[in-house]
């Protein structure tokens, strides 16, 4: 166990009133125990009380996959798992992930009509937001190597490359230099492939004059980077640039605007405020940027309606667009983590418009 | 709506005594209504009601995405999705989904104190398992191009070919041929690669004399194929022979079994016996099968602990293996949709030992 993590877990779920929850999210338990069990469809969960008492409740099959030293509970396939679990939980308010499948809940409900299952993933969650140490240095060494991909990648970029083959390539670069594979699937769009939102990388080719969004990620040391970069093959138009020096002048002032006590979507509306001002507001639809760390995207949200603050320890994407349907795309995206006095850019690779 | 569906799932509401279900897996979604929709972590339900009725309750950004004419309930991201639906429920037992994320359930029971949910995918479930005539004839489409597929991609496996490439080869095949893509990952394994039974397709290269498991499958319409062929490069041994044969026996003896009123376990038992009286019992390290459809897994489970008993429209694989760690491995597996009086093999690929 991470013995800091669940303490700063436990205050929470005193904040909460909660004596007892059940921790079932694959990310949640690796981040307090260290080890990452996929359970698939089979039950997984690590009670925590409020005493600093620890139990795992994992089934026989991934029960070696476990953190040594750990309390285990383990049952098997014969076995009614929720059946050996509620013989070890309090009566009473029992806190459940958010995502932790109705089949169990409801078991759970059905054989002990004393619990009452109440929402209980936000100790884990707000614990999970606030970077320690370790995860800041693993976000950085994450972003930096994505940097160092994405900065050998670029000028590999020819005329007539797939939208697939370019993602392939960083895949390779990024393997080689340590990752162990993307955080998300590669998302390059090629021209007008860039405006559409839901655009998927595929087989389109690569001509003079579009512009290259490059949407990329990777895990290394299972946290996970994530940048955008936009690039053009040939000269820019004039309309091109344009819209280019606004989509970093939001990036610009999102990530300036990132500091302790600021609501999260303040932060959105400084990026925003640019786009709207240069006349492209209907053009920037998604929201400013997301959480991220163990997963590409976790709390807290960066849009106008987050009711999240930035606190010392997060960190989240900042990540404005300009998408113009049929013509093409421009977005600018880095990772930043709120320090004591302000804000901590961990991606380093330029944002000058590169023409290839 | 498919109306033919619908009224089989509404019987099984009444047998289980379910007046509303709440119908959230998007397979489920799609299987009633014809549209796929991927609500991520927002709120999907389709509220079926035993009066036939059936309200889908969808965020504001998929809801282009349903079916034309469908009654809807739109909301956003602003609004508690749980309180809109909360309004249109009658009090008593509501059917949730196995796998709905507790999140929505809790709060369901915190605004509507007189409900008491219970679980209620069982009815879309049963209905699933039982394929009616399009299913039946979308699933002979799907394993009639993987045939075709993997009939051409054999002939080009070479030494020095990786796992890999032949996977990607595959998978190039199968969409040339009208797939829109992979039932799941190829599972390609040379030589001792094929007796680890959590091997994952890699950069291993192919050398004289190696086993070759091919475990494919393709989407097709919305239909998942899904077969496997063991062939060798070069002569086989005699015991590579041997092996090949008996699996292909079992193979044999568990699509044999295959019949209306026949428990699944027994059509485990049938290939398994097969195995055992060769002596080579602990090497068949998995269950027999698996149900397949709309989802490459999903019920009935073809295993010694399967309770469920063939029905016509059931379609699952039958797929035994001898394991040799350091070694190879064997695996032949088939579709068998079962019939009303026998089960119709869906693969049509002939398994004699093919050396390539």
């Amino acid at each position: 166990m991470n013995i800091s993590r669940l303490t700063r877990v436990i205050a929470g779920m005193k904040r909460a009133g909660l004596s007892c929850i059940l921790v079932s999210d694959p990310y949640s338990v690796y981040y307090l125990t260290g080890r990452m069990i996929w359970p698939g469809e089979r039950m997984l969960a690590l009670a925590v009380y409020d005493t600093g008492d620890v139990k795992l409740f994992v089934n026989r099959l991934f029960a070696q996959q476990a953190e040594e030293g750990l309390p285990l509970i383990e049952f098997d396939d014969t076995e009614d798992c929720v059946a050996v679990l509620a013989e070890h939980l309090p009566g009473g308010r029992v806190g459940v992930d958010k995502k932790w499948p109705s089949l169990f809940t409801i078991r759970l409900m059905d054989l002990r009509p004393d619990i009452r299952p109440v929402l209980g993933s936000m100790p884990v969650d707000e614990a999970r937001m606030l970077k320690d140490a370790d995860e800041a240095e693993g976000m950085r060494i994450s972003s930096r190597i994505n940097d160092e991909t994405l900065s050998r990648l670029i000028p590999t970029i020819r005329e007539g490359d797939t939208e697939l083959a370019v993602g392939q390539r960083y895949l390779e670069i990024g393997k080689g230099l340590g990752a162990s594979g993307a955080s998300f699937e590669p998302l390059i769009c090629f021209g007008a492939n860039g405006a559409e939102p839901h655009h998927g990388t595929d087989g389109t080719v690569l001509k003079e004059g579009d512009m290259i969004i490059l949407d990329v990620g990777l895990n290394v040391n299972r946290m996970m980077s994530d940048m955008t970069r936009t690039v053009v093959l040939g000269k820019a138009t004039d309309e091109q640039r344009e819209v280019y020096e606004i989509v970093r002048a939001a990036n610009e002032a999102g990530k300036k605007a990132a500091a302790p006590g600021v609501p999260l979507k303040e932060i959105d509306a400084a990026a925003r405020r640019v786009i709207e001002k240069a006349g492209y507001g209907d053009r920037f639809i998604h929201r400013t940027g997301h959480g991220i760390g163990l997963e590409t995207h976790e709390p807290p949200d960066v849009s106008a309606t987050s009711g999240a603050i930035a606190r010392p320890g997060m960190i989240f994407s900042v990540e404005p667009g300009i998408y113009l349907p049929g013509k093409f795309g421009v977005r600018i995206e880095d990772l930043v983590l709120v320090t004591e006095d302000g804000a901590e850019t961990l991606n380093k690779l330029p944002r000058d418009l590169i023409e290839l």
